[in-house]
């Protein structure tokens, strides 16, 4: 037995979901099948953090036990050639990277920060090159009022009013590393980093955030709806084709 | 009469180029179906510059003549809801933006330069969110090198080795104003802008510029390709998905 540290890039569209479900496909039950068809067994991954519906990677990081000490990028060549067999049409996972970790290494549990990207393309025409890649938003948005009000969320609070009802966490106390909202041309992206996140979190401060960008609340507002603990207040579940999990820190 | 000038935005992957052709489809027939689904007449485009089947446009400039004065907005939006509906799946289409302009303007012959980019992922595993939107390159490239090697290719020069047997130029004579080749973590972004191109111009150019990047060839022989004026001597076509028409300056 050996255990790799996988580096994945996926498109979220075609899936509901990271996690295993039954009779629908899952980015997870994709990657153990071209797993399975590499090595012969079934071989269990665990992810640093699951994702919905929709929403891709660019480093999901997931740790599996392979039955044989292969080199890693044979390792890499093989679970990519056995995702292309499995694809129907286009390939929609793509393993990015892997690197021999010892036994005792978790992706879920060795996570020291995560980082989101949540892309929005402000224009009044339809996506085409960006379709399923990020949320159009026709309202003209002030990136600058979204940054100032994204640094209220910074810091430890009680995210009550950004968490979704299904959320499983023991605890809405989070504490976000940083937010930072930048303009390209019609493009405007918003990092965010934090140790872990709530149910559609980042997702609800995204809509939240496009409220005061289109100037529906000052940016000083969103630390009342922050305070109030109550989910009603905060803007609607942002789209999840607009989020990116981009990489873990170890 | 009043001529519109209208920016489109396309993927070029269903398309077997811009321009109309029999039993295929073009870019220029299903934007030219949506304005006739629109206006009720058919109302031929000009384009500013063709593009090859698989080549995308995130600034294509199109001039149309349109039976009567409509808005800017409405032209817009009433082009974008027709290419929806006439899309069997998700549309490739999108008119950016719409300006007015006077009977004089032509799309083609008034252009002053055209803004081409070429994007590289360079890495070893397969594209899944830039599937069909970039050339994935596994070779490790020096873009520092590529960057060199195309200053030799800046200014009036005879492009005949990097010119496509079909183009039909009258001369291959043509001027590049600039290219310029960056990098940004694996992906490698080629920028040229020019008067006008040769047939396949931008993707023979990329082609040879690969060579560069991978150390087959030197930056300085880029110069004995160009004065050889000899196609067999420079690199072969970059894919198409991996060009985009970028915007014209009038």
């Amino acid at each position: 037995m050996q255990r790799y540290k996988l580096t994945v890039e996926y498109d979220g569209t075609p899936y509901y979901g990271w996690q295993r479900q039954n009779d629908l496909p899952s980015v997870q039950e994709e990657l153990e099948k071209a797993i399975k068809n590499f090595c012969g067994v079934h071989c269990p991954v665990q992810c640093s953090g699951r994702t919905d519906a929709g929403v891709h990677a660019r480093g999901q990081v997931v740790h599996v036990d392979l039955p044989r000490n292969y080199d890693t990028y044979t390792v890499m060549m093989a679970i990519n050639n056995h995702i292309i067999r499995l694809a129907k049409q286009a390939p929609s996972i793509s393993v990015i990277s892997v690197m021999l970790v010892d036994s005792g290494f978790n992706a879920r549990f060795d996570a020291k920060k995560r980082y989101y990207q949540y892309r929005i393309i402000n224009r009044k025409s339809i996506l085409v090159l960006e379709q399923n890649r990020a949320w159009q938003v026709p309202v003209p948005l002030d990136h600058h009022l979204m940054h100032e009000a994204a640094q209220y969320l910074i810091g430890k609070h009680d995210f009550t009013s950004f968490r979704a009802a299904a959320c499983q966490a023991n605890s809405p106390i989070k504490t976000i590393d940083n937010i930072t909202i930048k303009r390209f041309d019609d493009n405007i992206i918003i990092d965010i980093n934090a140790l872990s996140f709530l149910h559609h979190q980042v997702r609800n401060i995204v809509g939240t955030l496009k409220w005061v960008g289109e100037q529906t609340i000052t940016p000083e507002y969103i630390n009342n709806i922050l305070q109030s603990c109550n989910r009603s207040n905060a803007g609607p579940t942002a789209p999840a084709a607009g989020l990116y999990f981009m990489k873990v820190e170890y």
